[in-house]
């Protein structure tokens, strides 16, 4: 890549007019600094094109130049895939600006919005026209449509909804050469050739850059049943998903699993929680049930199907939210684990997916190989069991310093990777791949992957100008 | 392309062996004859080969030799996708000896096949293991899994499951110059890279050869409730479709519409149908919800929802399905639309998509602009209205012989293409382009989508080999 010039800085400014862009002296480290802090970049230029055409003319203006480009939206990714390496030689093209939502259709159960639209603000319009935008994750408040669809975001609705591809039907895309791609339809079914809309999803901006996109919507949800259970272990669990989705078809919407070492922080430091069962218990589930429909059948459906499952033996104890109040409770005690983890004082983190089926012996597995090479070792597996995606942490051992403990962290990384393979998992479910991972990603791909994903790249974006570094 | 030279043909019957292959002067129409008998092909060679190796070798000794190579399943495509063309020098690479179920994972809900599996089969598969997979369509009983995958195959499920992309986790692939793919993944999630299995989904064969997949599969089907009711016209079908979201999300299963003249020859050619209303209404809907516990609450919901219905004057008339064989004769009228048309003598169909809440406005201002062409034209639209999918077919004027109404055939296609195109729709909702549709949709293709598909299919197929004259 090449020299950031004067002319080419000013040129670019230039495309976006004074009120597009920022460069220092000003501060710019909410553009430079990942979500984690752990791959913190620097930039000379941040442009923050208007509109779609701005931002074409930008990628035509890089290209020519052999300038490279990162996409950015929210800036939440837990890979650094939206963030400027250390050079200083990359711009950062933040699409903040383009937050419009062109099209609520209720009838047709579309919306169209500009790709820097911010997830939270996506989900009030459609609640405000009487549909559900069911994409629903931790940074809601600030990430934008445009990284969710990059990112193929997952969050807490994939069990029933899928995750972003699932949402999307037509996206507007800038090339790198400078082009447009219009595929901005509203269609549930087309089949006219290769869906190329399905390339750009999951890119992490490294083939074209997302402008705008057609999302899908769905009818409200006016009733939820919501149940914390106790559970003898990851098999049960197994056992009781199956029994549920039997018993509720997709009416079941979440399945959360968590042992003991992973909620017990919370309940010590987020102010206001407290166990729902009252007591510890090794191994826990978090079970929602959503309707369109107002009503109480859903908790009464639910408590039907615990009573069984207590006299069968899959649960053990159990509580079921009585109000809005409880459900709150429930779901912050899951959304604060990964805060409580923080509390224990280092781990290492791994954002696993296996066959649904498979859970409980790679728990089992992972756990037996990681406690042979560091006894000590405390273990926590918790997530989304109903799609096979548990993040699979190991968390310092109290007789370890923070720096002897994280010498031994690319080994156990190599454990708990090594075990996901064999499995026929996946090292980034939903996290993607970014900076972070890219290098131990490329060591477990199947034969032939990464040379076909080159040359899509170099078919995209022959002087490679977008978002390098990232993915390879 | 080659000529195939004894020499080849030689090495090719090697590579599959004894049983593995069918020639002249075998009778080998099945395999060059395209369903609809309009574009029949001639070929000196079938293969069959047994396995993933033996497809790979055919296609490694034909890449070296620049021998084209039709992949074909059931062979029950519309638009001639798996047919050899008429000069002789393709060979049929026919997948129907791997036919092997090769695991059922119930409690993962996952099914791993062959390409060759009838869809019937895998239908009946999983409903033995206590699942269900919800691809359904007319050829089941003789398509194949890798024609419905490599055509993105609809049906009658796809309002609540979505098309036969929705319903594949993973596949194994083999590429052109014989490499093979293993993308064999049986993932709910899975973020590393570009999702390589979407090109390979729909791709009509032209960018390899699916050899394995791994298929979702959802809860079985224990209660539904059907219904079949009068409407004034697509604009009341699209309100009732809105109502019927918002009262029963996802439990709505299928929503269809037919205006009369569709259903009237059903009547009068099938034997044993009969007007579920007893009496000609200018529009109707076939609708169904379907849930995973066995009751009467369906059939429950249905009624008292159609009994507002009536009040607000969505709905006139309806019928209730009160027994397996009221609901079965639902459907035979349904099933049969396309076999009464016939009867009428000439037609000429479109497989439209557009978005939903224009589906009312599309069929006005169509039908406003065929009849503007061809007064005494007949025309029927009808079909999957949840989906944005109908079938817009004009039928031959009385006073027009067939010679004469063909002779308007391709303005009238234009015409209906046009308008398609105005309201952003797709002129193949379902079917694919095979050979059939492929100049029209070049016509109407978004700036740059030709050249971006004709990038892609010479990186994976660099010398033309698969299934060339189909898509583009």
């Amino acid at each position: 890549m090449n020299e950031l010039s004067n002319d080419i800085l000013s040129a670019l400014k230039d495309i976006v007019g004074e009120t597009g862009w920022q460069a220092p002296p000003d501060d710019l480290t909410r553009y430079t600094k990942d979500w984690r802090g752990i791959v913190p970049g620097v930039t000379s230029l941040v442009v923050k094109p208007a509109n779609t055409d701005e931002v074409a003319a930008v990628l035509a203006h890089c290209n020519a130049h052999g300038i490279a480009v990162v996409p950015q939206g929210g800036h939440t990714g837990m890979c650094g895939a939206a963030t400027p390496d250390a050079e200083g030689r990359q711009i950062v093209l933040s699409l903040e600006r383009m937050r419009k939502i062109i099209e609520i259709d209720a009838a047709g159960s579309t919306m169209t919005v500009e790709a820097g639209v911010v997830l939270a603000d996506i989900q009030q319009a459609a609640a405000e026209a009487g549909r559900l935008f069911p994409l629903s994750l931790g940074a809601q408040g600030s990430c934008q449509i445009g990284g969710n669809l990059s990112t193929n975001a997952g969050g807490v609705g994939v069990l029933r909804y899928g995750p972003a591809r699932s949402l999307c039907l037509g996206l507007e895309v800038a090339l790198a050469d400078g082009r447009i791609w219009n595929g901005l339809k509203k269609l549930r079914k087309d089949n006219t050739g290769y869906d190329l809309k399905q390339l750009f999803i999951g890119a992490e901006g490294t083939l074209g850059v997302i402008t705008r996109a057609v999302l899908k919507l769905f009818p409200p949800v006016r009733q939820s049943a919501t149940a914390w259970v106790a559970i003898a272990g990851p098999q049960a669990a197994l056992d009781l998903l199956n029994a549920a989705q039997v018993a509720f078809g997709e009416r079941l919407t979440a399945f959360e699993i968590m042992p003991d070492i992973a909620i017990q922080p919370v309940l010590q430091v987020v102010p206001g929680t407290r166990h729902p069962l009252g007591r510890a218990e090794p191994w826990m589930a978090l079970i929602e049930l959503t309707g369109p429909t107002p009503g109480d059948d859903l908790a009464e459906a639910l408590e039907a199907f615990f009573g069984e499952q207590l006299e069968a033996g899959l649960v053990s104890d159990g509580a079921l939210a009585r109000s809005e109040q409880d459900r709150a409770d429930f779901w912050a005690i899951r959304e604060h684990v990964a805060e409580g983890e923080q509390s224990y004082g280092g781990s290492t983190k791994h954002d696993t997916s296996v066959p649904v089926a498979d859970i409980p012996a790679f728990i089992d597995e992972a756990s037996k190989r990681v406690r042979a090479y560091m006894p000590e070792a405390r273990i926590t597996a918790f997530g989304h069991m109903g799609d096979g995606n548990i993040h699979y942490n190991v968390i310092r051992p109290e007789d370890l310093s923070f720096e002897e403990f994280y010498e031994h962290v690319p080994e156990i990384n190599r454990i708990v990777h090594d075990c996901v393979a064999e499995f026929g998992g996946s090292m980034s479910a939903e996290h993607g791949l970014g900076q972070i991972k890219k290098a131990e990603h490329a060591r477990y791909a199947p034969a032939h992957e990464l040379e076909m994903q080159k040359a899509l790249k170099a078919l995209f974006d022959p002087n490679g100008i977008l978002n390098p570094g990232k993915l390879f």
